[in-house]
């Protein structure tokens, strides 16, 4: 099997090395004879893609180097494109892929990372942390007491990878977990679970609000104005999934007005967010730049060990866990 | 048993109300008969301190009203001034209290709180949160990445009731703790604990630093300039102790030239901090206005339990379990 990594130009966080990936082989399951090559630049991606047959890479490479229809060509022997992101919304919509190329996400990287950041959100924002730093910021001691967790409720909007590692963190400091995923399952973390069109009737119940889910077709919007108003007043929100998931905006009138309590978000829109744009000074508003889920220590060897999971039960004729629907988007 | 209450004029988050006390009464050990009264003025305090037997109020209220020599002559037949602060630094030195009258302090109150306040901490140092507020502040998206705390270490100075909490949620995460203790007594949550004079052979291996210790003699200036640059480059700290516990323009000039990488203070010299303070506005520093341990919906009951439990082991002939030693200062 010929396996191709190519690089970001300059990636200094994440770049993949041959160490990582010979300490990945070593650990992870037998795939037979495997041959690699890591490039970060035009002629060793050029120069590799003629042969590959799996090729694992970022979502802005994939874009940049895939327009519509141009695969086949560049790339003839590619069966299998694995991304380091778990949420492949960037190469929506997914008309560039022909159909015998598998896509796989790298959902599952994530969890302990991202478990880390909700526990951490949610006590910030019990703690009333997003306007403490407002204080901060204007020089003012202002005593603003908050309570513990325990008891307390907040609603998870998504629960894959980072909802479910949210949600036994949020369980394991007493609170009661309501889950909203498409397909309602039960989860042993949530006290109940519900599907999305229950929303309208969990938001006013919802204290804490956190947002998780993948962006698709169905969520984008999600959380609109008129459903963040929804929430009780002094309501607070988190968001680790995207920021076309909620309207920014509308978050930002409602931190203003006083409604909503606080919030923090780890996405935007647009990212980067230009300096003068007003999330960074809503009183309120804790920003974060789309680092609350990725662990330099750990990212890289468990985005590896994924990679060779799905290529082993490829090999073994079973269906690979991480492969993404194009028609779902996730 | 004439028990009196006083609060401050014009508390707001803690006055404690009547219908407190008769719910702890209510839920309490036995004390026989019980007579109380509550005042937040001049004229209940003096009315009150004719007859009173037990005083519970603020530290700050005992300032005023008791000077050095005052007290048999304002209040003859008190035998028990119970604070609500678990730190009685205020009221040091002790030469304002007669030996007769028993001084009790409200350790215990802050536990739960307390831990959730230095879990949060410990993650939001760990996600360089702080430093990334310093970029909020300045409009700049600018990605740092945080590792998970598991296998890390941090040193817990104090370990009381809130570094003793403090512990247990870092251990609960992973986190190697080491224990400094006045008395290096071993404790459950910590792999190693050690005297107050090993500090400095221990810091340069903490690349986490939490102070929970009592504001005494042998506690001021303890991590003073030239100890927390013991700390190894890129430390972090947390300081929900006292102000005068560090040398906090140490930790400013530290956070300034990058050794450290960022703190959280939930205490300030002077509290509060003026507005033109170099607190606020240096990198990397989170400032908590002195809430981090003080649950307003569970404060109250929590100090009243505090106080009859105390009062009933007095009346069995045993000692109260939250006597202060003048001598030792908590």
């Amino acid at each position: 099997m010929r396996i191709h990594i190519q690089n970001p130009p300059g990636e200094q966080d994440f770049a993949i090395t041959l160490a990582q990936w010979q300490a990945a082989l070593a650990r992870g399951p037998s795939l037979g004879p495997v041959e690699v090559s890591i490039a970060d630049d035009d002629a060793g991606f050029s120069a590799a893609m003629r042969e590959a047959e799996v090729l694992l890479t970022w979502t802005k490479v994939v874009r940049a180097r895939f327009p519509v229809g141009a695969l086949p060509e560049i790339a003839p022997r590619l069966k299998v494109i694995a991304c380091t992101s778990a949420g492949l919304d960037r190469l929506a919509p997914f008309d560039w892929l022909p159909e015998d190329v598998l896509l796989l996400n790298n959902r599952g990287t994530h969890a302990a990372k991202a478990g880390e950041f909700a526990i951490m959100s949610l006590l910030m924002l019990a703690a009333h942390m997003p306007r403490l730093a407002t204080a901060q910021r204007e020089g003012r001691w202002e005593s603003r007491f908050g309570s513990v967790l325990a008891g307390r409720t907040v609603c998870i909007v998504g629960l894959g990878t980072m909802g479910g590692a949210a949600a036994r963190q949020a369980r394991a400091f007493g609170m009661q977990v309501i889950g909203i995923r498409a397909r309602p399952a039960p989860h042993p973390d949530c006290a109940e679970v519900h599907a999305t069109d229950a929303l309208d009737a969990v938001l006013p119940r919802s204290e804490f609000l956190l947002l998780a889910c993948p962006l698709t077709p169905a969520t984008r919007s999600l959380m609109d104005a008129r459903r963040l108003a929804l929430l009780p007043r002094g309501a607070k929100v988190v968001n680790m999934a995207r920021g076309a998931v909620w309207d920014q905006d509308a978050a930002c009138d409602l931190l203003e007005s006083g409604h909503l309590d606080g919030c923090i978000t780890d996405v935007a829109v647009p990212e980067p967010l230009p300096p003068e744009h007003r999330l960074w000074r809503t009183p309120g508003m804790t920003v974060v730049p789309h680092v609350s889920s990725d662990d330099p220590a750990t990212y890289n060897d468990r985005t590896l060990d994924i990679l060779l999971a799905n290529l082993a039960e490829l090999r073994a004729g079973r269906p690979a866990p991480n492969r993404v629907d194009p028609a779902r988007g996730y």
